[in-house]
């Protein structure tokens, strides 16, 4: 078998005074924080589209990568050879999981036939490396976007038809995790939004993409599987508005459709950030409400309005993210996905590697922090004194339900409160940057 | 009484021909635009706060404005000429409502039962004025924001004391509000959110949130007050994150508890841009979810990033606001209230006379705009065409909820559909430049 | 000869009243508007690549529009079909200019003799085209930004050889230019900035920018190409910083190297936003400052974090931005280029028609209201009597330099100025509106 | 003397194994890094404005902090009470420099004359403080943006007066400043920009500003005051938009006017950030341009729209900062100065202490990470291998200024150079992690 990321060795722990940039300085898979073993608690995905597949066009320019798994005569042995190099990376970077699309593993061909029995060939080759391996599918999901059919959406399609399309891909992607065991399937809805609302029904396309969604819950049944699914929220690109905002706009609609026992939410720190919220936030929004599922690890540049899906290496972000993971109690069919892509001018395959090694080392320096912080419980104690206040009659009074407005003004009149708990924002700054 | 807006007569309409800067050229309150006068689709307001005690003040300086109702030897003296001033003011411009928060009405004083008592006093005269004027009240509120006790927050504040103040506020001004024939009660959580999550408890201060939601409910039944509730999203400022982030977050929040047949949305133009929405999106999310209640009329600067409350010019805004409302059947109880300050160069009392007839003129304008839309059908007949593929056999079908993920299968696999209705986008925003 | 745009008319004035889409309902080519013809105020121009090139692929997916023109064996028979297709628009759109890039109209080939070859036979071809319908050049440009080598951009590369290719793409381009009689020439430096700080030489890589620019001013003369040089500002996309910020950061960058007699700028209103600027502010700054060269004429949604390069629809923004330029003195070299595409979903040569009518109509009406303005006096009656006080022997003898420190002081010491002149923005935008 | 931090210690060096809250974990004021103290790296002041006067106001709410130096019977007693205030915050902070405006430190009183005189009271006594503590000043400048007369700017103004009352403020301040032996003085001009192009004469504004700097340059010589003068850049708030827009803005204009030589910037990292500019890039931009003259230390919130001032805590940007400060040379006369406010909810005297405690510790890792990368060698190391293509031939004669078009076409067309060296941003990212 040909060899697509030669003389890159197999990445290995070294611990923080190795000097090689090619080993990991702290995600040593096999040590245990807080009970668990780095491996357990993170969870690492490789993403098929971004490693294997994303050649680092954008929009005023054409791929820059070297990406000779994909040069061949015909589409399916670009796709056989992609697959392969895609075992090989993942084997050498050494996460536990892969991600991918239907039309990223396999080519779109003439008609749905056709690309059905193309992706079920090479379904039968990720199963065998799957195999060989031990390598495990987080989730699958169907690409929705990509096609001009699609340029309007699938499940908020103008088009009945193209609905209807859809529609077949998701259950087709649905039974292919199934077979692959992936533990969750994905739903990110890139074209599920408007450019514009003058030609828009709102109404019509926000029912219609409930419809779908049940469609897959009623399949999911029917075939037996039992993954997890996820909406991805993202508030816009490529549509001007799209549907599934952020995490509290996906909550409204699983509410309105009486879906939120079937769905819990992937969250891209991207994608949140685009929202207008850091990524801590929507995690801890959707940690609160049951809704935390999967994480899609990458940062955004907060300067830049667009999707950049960088690598994470901010250790406030990742350290601020596991601990509401691990307060939330951890993962249990979710994981990090690194739904992230080497920069433009990162050319070689050696920069995946390096791509790859830093965003495990963050979330590993910020599993070790977020641990040091429960641990130590100061952060905790100050967060504790400033909610005192709800321990006294009053507050119990009113957290249990029992307490009527006549009461609280009576309370009020002869209490005159005139100051709230202090803030101290800037110590619990100063107590985070200890942990660092 | 004292004349504060000395030198400006009433402001009458003299149509798009007049020279007269004083003079409406087209809000002319009694014509008549599809089905109704100008005066009952618009329901226009003039907020206290704005218009008497906005004094011009921002981070980097002090109050510019001529504010002559303010200035007296003690509060409650200041207080009755600024409700003076106020009316005098609504005579001249000749909106039919106002809405007020308590504390701008009347001073905070050493302790709630003073306060209270200062509020029904200035109460007694708005009741007088609202009769012999016939001006009515759109909605009242309570500030819960000025106050240092309520710097964390009222409903989600770490002090339960601070709780039953604020519990306490919300009484006294439904009471007030209810006793001067008010249509409805705004519930506007600037400080309900917070600064930092580390030192939020999110989970509990959302919940507290809704209890006191629920109190105000009950209440509201308790005293046979039939207004409506609304809730007014902003997404930040002055909290770095706002729980009543955007329409779409309200819905969350509503559905999670239990609310949503209580209240509907006061939605602010500055607001849903602040939140990364246009302020059509919000109205039009709004209206598809039976939760368009009221509208703060104002706009904001998409170049900058903090609520600016500029008085609405912007025609497109104002067209696409009233299309939005026309077809959702217009306001019931709620109305235009122009929560927007004069700049803090307008100094002169004629300054808030010319930002009204600006503010009114715009909506008349998109008024007449969104009827002609409307009437003319053109935009309405391109959107329908485009929808058309949900006419067939299988559109019928995936919409009355009758179809199977194998059906659709079935359907696609034959289909094979290559392409999705056209969009044109282009076309509209000509045929929209067109009604302008 | 193949017709690519089938059935579509030529498009002709036919005045507001028309019902037909595809008529000018404000642009009279021939009008006389403030001493003028709209053909010789707005000089439009139509883009080769967003035409002809642009398909309508995003990050998210491919290429939608029907692009016959396209399709042909090998790329210089596309290429001569694609020149054709374009005069074939413009006849019928009837601009009466033309911008493009050098790698749009010919095929980059092996090498650069090769593709350099492949130009010369093209602008053979538009040299005849241009000749037979009298349609002329308004500027060309080089691509540097899209074929891998440029990756890190060309005046800036960290490669001397990238540099010395981008340096002899650009001389190609300008003697070409020359050739069609361009009147302009226009550097974007879409790739002259980064992407790290991390890895970039900020000091080598401007300096070596104004080595290409010195390189190109002295070529210009050489080959006696009279054509005036632009800088297109932008902010970022696709770097993460663009050293050509935005109007005022290139003049900085002019003056700083001496090269501000030799350009002006082409301010592109959807990089002005961007920017965090409006269309306006940069087109005043330009202008007040000599560097009003000419237009990119779009429009991007101020709530979108990119590009979108829409067409211009929005009155307010083609009434300001012919305001500056009227007051500015019209256009000498410079012209209104549509840097705009139009939308993914405007998938039929029709949709690009429309497009360019509701652009053209949009300037036309943007200049009818800007003459109104100018001639009417009524806003600039208000600025001047705003800066009244600079009338007086204070403001003379600051102004023509003569006053000193203590003159002024002792001024303010007896004059105790406790106010500044009311701004007057709400009556100012009310008088705006009476214009549209 | 009253004590205003009572049971508030000196704050000393105690390491980072340290569990007092109140100690510095890495500021060690004499300990040598690279080759000087910290101390003198980093040159710590104090801002006035915010330590003492700040109250926690924001748009919505009133101040909160407990402030008993402001409690007094009449101004020029509170005025005297602060500056003890101040004095005793710095000795218990130990920060060797302090700032401040003028009308902070003393009341603006009935008129120009009076207030002159209550500021040179109060400079009496700073003058004894300074000598009592050996305490320093590193700049000072005058508040031109509170009071209304400047509500439309003091060197931009409509007004001749208002004008000539700036200029007799700056003169004032100026001459304080060098009888207190200031180091710098600098000029914020957050009322110079407009809120509307509409009723602005942009030419007028912007070179009437110039005057004014040219006056103050004159008046500097004329008095002997040696100090350096700043610009501090900032983009916008409280203006639409700011004439100062950030460092490339600030360079265009001084070399526009003639006074590049004349003044240096005082970059602040929210300002930058509000720019859309990283902080380090305007750091990095005034440094290769010989205009890095100050710092004001502190840090906006990315996701929010205005000037948030908040502590620099983050490692990130105090070690970009100190990276390209150290590789400039280090501060002269310019120093890191905290123009940065506790937040509203950290009411106590404490909180400050706290804030300032997290602020210098960030900036003393950041130096020792900066210092670490240079000696380390690593990243520029790869820096150095990216530019490596400049060393041949083509590149010296390029960088020399002695290539001609012709040659470089020459060289393109026999070398075919197809990909630029590869960018490695993944590689140095996780590098820089490790210095964390
Ligand atoms: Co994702
Ligand atoms: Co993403
Ligand atoms: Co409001
Ligand atoms: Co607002
Ligand atoms: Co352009
Ligand atoms: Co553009
Ligand atoms: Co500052
Ligand atoms: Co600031």
């Amino acid at each position: 078998m040909a060899e697509y990321f030669a003389g890159i060795p197999t990445v290995v722990y070294e611990g923080p005074e190795s000097d090689n940039p090619l080993a990991f300085k702290h995600y040593d898979a096999e040590a245990v924080v807080a009970g668990k073993t780095m491996k357990d608690h993170l969870r690492f995905a490789a993403s098929y589209w971004h490693c294997m597949k994303g050649a680092g066009a954008d929009p005023f320019g054409v791929g820059t990568r070297e990406m000779p798994w994909l040069e061949a005569g015909d589409a399916m042995t670009a796709a056989r050879q992609t697959m392969d190099a895609m075992f090989e990376f993942i084997g050498k970077i050494g996460v536990p999981y892969w991600c991918f699309h239907d039309r990223d593993i396999a080519p779109e061909l003439d008609d749905l036939g056709a690309s059905n029995k193309a992706l079920d060939e090479i379904v039968d080759q990720a199963e065998s490396l799957q195999q060989a391996t031990g390598v495990k599918l987080l989730w699958g999901t169907a690409c929705l976007f990509i096609h001009p059919r699609f340029m309007a959406g699938a499940g908020t399609s103008p088009s009945a038809d193209v609905f209807a399309h859809g529609a077949a891909q998701v259950k087709k992607a649905m039974e292919v995790t199934h077979r692959l065991g992936g533990e969750g399937y994905v739903f990110w809805g890139g074209r599920e939004g408007y450019d514009t609302l003058l030609n828009t029904d709102l109404r019509r396309e926000t029912e219609n993409m409930a419809r779908l969604l049940r469609l897959a819950v009623d399949y999911k049944k029917e075939i037996g599987f039992t993954g997890q699914f996820y909406i991805e929220p993202k508030p816009k690109e490529p549509t001007t508005h799209q549907y599934d905002f952020d995490a509290q706009s996906c909550h409204a609609f699983l509410l309105q459709h009486g879906l939120e026992k079937d769905f819990k939410l992937n969250i891209e720190a991207n994608h949140a950030t685009l929202a207008g919220h850091s990524f801590h936030h929507d995690l801890e929004y959707a940690a609160i409400n049951g809704l935390l599922g999967s994480i899609d690890a990458n940062r955004g540049d907060l300067l830049i309005g667009w999707d950049t899906d960088q690598f994470p290496t901010n250790l406030y972000d990742t350290a601020m993210a596991m601990l509401t993971l691990l307060r939330a109690g951890g993962f249990t069919t979710g994981g990090l996905n690194f739904d992230a892509k080497v920069r433009r001018q990162s050319t070689e395959p050696v920069d995946l590697v390096y791509a790859h090694i830093g965003g495990m080392d963050a979330f590993a320096r910020g599993l070790k922090i977020a641990a040091a912080i429960i641990a130590d419980g100061k952060i905790d104690g100050l967060v504790k004194e400033r909610y005192v206040g709800w321990e006294n009659a009053i507050g119990k009074k009113i957290e249990s339900g029992q307490a009527t407005m006549a009461e609280l003004e009576a309370h009020a009149l002869k209490t005159n409160v005139m100051r709230a708990p202090v803030g101290r924002q800037e110590l619990l700054e100063n107590l985070l940057n200890e942990y660092l």
